[in-house]
């Protein structure tokens, strides 16, 4: 595969916009892929395809149905709890769904002829989720090259970062080719699907204090 | 994760079938999924239901879209020729795809709570396809195992068999509890999604080469 190419994960989130800049400014050739797998918001779509218009990359979809029923992030009436899920995980945890998304984006990657892919899964923020481990993200790397039967390096950018070092990571890659700023404003992160942005839940909470302690104006709306 | 349960990854062919019988015949509790990913005959699904029916366990559905675009299985203008894909491999060579089916299988699994994941992959007769592999597999229970936090084991009783063998080992596994023949007498082969079956087709071929060399004639209907 051409290492000059890569495919990038993009959710719409904060984590998967800052990896695509970070994708920009490493790689001469980069696309990215969104996938549906019955989440909560439409809106975070939306702003994949806002930010990867930004971006200038094409983007790809792929969907998935079946997988994580009655987990939070899936199953519309299940209310968010991040404390409470099955076995001590977070109720939003959908089992294997990393490894979903890394094998299908994997498998693109073949198919456009990209010898990388990326993803914003960081250890440091979401302990709590076993797919978002380095040494998961390793594993599967490993697993694919053998699938694929070609090389293939999996780049987590994020992995060892705080939500502070993202903002500023995010900050650092604004350059003429990358609009880093522009994009960080498009990026949907509220668990409750709202924009703008409810402030409150879990998820705005972590973003809100990410930004504080980077000491920078988060530039999305909020409530 | 309890060692009593096994989910099986069923299509529906002669393969997957199989693996179904045997995973009756070692685990107390099973149960199926059947994943859609646009390939070409919904007639597999259908056999998937029956032969679930017939194996008297809860048969799960996945769907994924948006993986393999342009190759044969699942592209419907595509001609079948297992000789002529791209970069060597088989055109019907879907990139990534059992990493895929693994994933879902896997996370499906957890949920379940069921330790075994079972699947008919076959290194002996595919040997085109990179992630029928033995240490594709390895790599990927090693990879899911931590994608999931818990033990988990992926099992491939057909890794090592020919055709010829893995249609002994369903006769063999015929028990009051296993109705292995009116299972294998439900499943379809046929590239060319025919039923009765073209006979001509490769997997055809290949499956009745299977049959003549175990001695045993083909429950199945051909043209």
């Amino acid at each position: 595969m051409n290492n000059n190419r890569a495919l990038v994960l993009l959710s719409g989130g904060q984590d998967s916009t800052t990896a695509l800049a970070w994708a920009l400014s490493k790689f001469d050739h980069v696309e990215a892929l969104c996938i549906n797998y019955g989440q909560r918001h439409a809106v975070e779509t939306e702003c994949a395809r806002t930010i990867a218009r930004l971006a200038k990359v094409p983007l790809h979809f792929a969907s998935v149905s079946g997988i994580g029923s009655g987990t939070a992030l899936v199953d519309h009436e299940a209310e968010v709890n991040v404390d409470g899920g099955m076995d001590g995980l977070p109720s939003t945890f959908v089992p294997g769904r990393n490894a979903v998304f890394l094998s299908l984006a994997s498998g693109l990657a073949a198919s456009i002829d990209a010898g990388n892919v990326v993803t914003g899964v960081c250890q440091t923020d979401y302990s709590g989720y076993p797919d978002c481990r380095d040494h998961f993200v390793k594993a599967m790397t490993s697993a694919m090259g053998l699938a694929l039967d070609r090389p293939l390096q999996i780049h987590t950018p994020l992995m060892w970062l705080t939500k502070a070092e993202t903002v500023r990571l995010m900050l650092d890659l604004e350059s003429e080719t990358v609009p880093a700023i522009a994009m960080l404003a498009e990026t949907h992160t509220c668990y409750e699907g709202k924009r703008p942005a409810c402030g409150k839940c879990p998820a705005c909470e972590l973003r809100l204090a990410g930004f504080a302690e980077a000491g920078v104006t988060d530039p999305i709306d909020y409530e």
